[in-house]
């Protein structure tokens, strides 16, 4: 089921700082680092609707958990830069959906993540979404 | 242009055990750092031929680098498992080529990756693949 | 040497989240990430002040390397904790200097680092500091 | 309470290849990074004597955790390095003991670490070190 809001409503932007950490001996932003970035755009969209990781697990035994992941690298980011990662719903089931994702500097778009995400109980089945996060990622 | 080799030739396999700094609040290894065995993975891939990333670029002026990333997380890895990656080419073009790594525990699948990388020249631009890096490719 | 400011001028504060990628399988931020977010602190110290890590070696031809550390561990950070990391200089020398950090909690104190930082030229030597940053250390 | 065992016997060394995940852009390995290889020495000097971080806590209901942290750093690794940390016991009490640990590349030391651990009960309080790990750390 697609989600048809128009993307104005549902897209969330966090800045990201480019620190030491993030880098690597090629002189840019390390590849697996781009997805800690993607993972902290993920969690302010949840928590800017009240929603926190912590607190989803313990209220409703339910966890999200990343299943599938596609990425392009077009540009490098380097250290110092400010990014901004953009977080938006683009399809939405009964017991996952997916999020597009796009790191930015300024207007140049550097990578672009597609997050495919399911909600799993404790026993680690597939287990449906809880009302209040459903709510949310339908905008 | 597909690689013909049979796979027991091309492929290669290292060991990784998971210490606390893998894992994650959720008790399982954190979803990015299966980039960082799969990189482990193929920077041994090309050791054991005696390529090492730090000379490639000194002695050829070209970078490898990832342009294109599929990951499926089927099962979660935990605190001191002992964990294989294996690398195959499966695909080798003329500036870039994929590799198809699979992360097990034992017999059990946990995270397949296919990764496209792309040489790249010191300019940023697009660069021929060096002879040395292409004869290990083709296995 | 001591610097002699009162605290209050030369204190510099930055507010850190805690997300997945900080914590470990004991459900407590990774004891080495804790030097992540000092090294957040100690950047921003300096970017308030206009100098940029990236620029700083470019234009002076001197790095700024950490020589020592001294981390106490008083109680632990844990995932969607919103951090502040607080950090001062203590110690000003000829080629190196010292800064204090506290990352705390609201008002609980969970972490302090005493960090010995040297000026380093390209010869991999030690240097004088650049007349920027000491005017900047010097509050 | 001083370990007196002779350093022979109570030392464990562990090999460390450097991957671009453990550099930046200083074109070393990222400071907070020794301290992740301080740990897999750590890790591997109990599991050689068949303790398992993951189990310990299990069995015992006691965790291990740093307390403090002293940390010099003379030389930089590089990508591609291969290491050696070496670990040993120099002091053993009630409820906490104190490693030391060198980084080296051949005979080069790179980076040293005094490490205080101490015994924690699943309260968060202090605990009495159990016996098997006791056995261990008295070589």
């Amino acid at each position: 089921m697609k989600n048809d809001n128009n993307s104005s409503k549902s897209l969330e932007t966090i800045d990201i700082r480019v620190y030491y950490e993030d880098t690597d001996a090629g002189r840019v932003v390390y590849y697996a680092n781009y997805l800690k970035f993607a993972e902290r755009g993920r969690t302010e969209y949840l928590r800017v609707h009240n929603i926190e990781n912590s607190k989803l697990a313990e209220e409703t035994g339910v966890f999200v958990v990343v299943r599938h992941l596609e990425v392009d690298y077009r540009a490098a980011a380097r250290l110092d830069d400010l990014l901004t990662v953009e977080t938006r719903v683009v399809d939405l089931g009964k017991a996952s959906f997916t999020m597009q994702q796009d790191i930015k500097r300024g207007a140049t778009l550097l990578v672009t993540l597609k997050v495919v995400l399911a909600c799993m109980g404790q026993d680690g089945r597939a287990a449906r979404m809880p009302q209040a996060l459903r709510t949310i990622l339908e905008g």
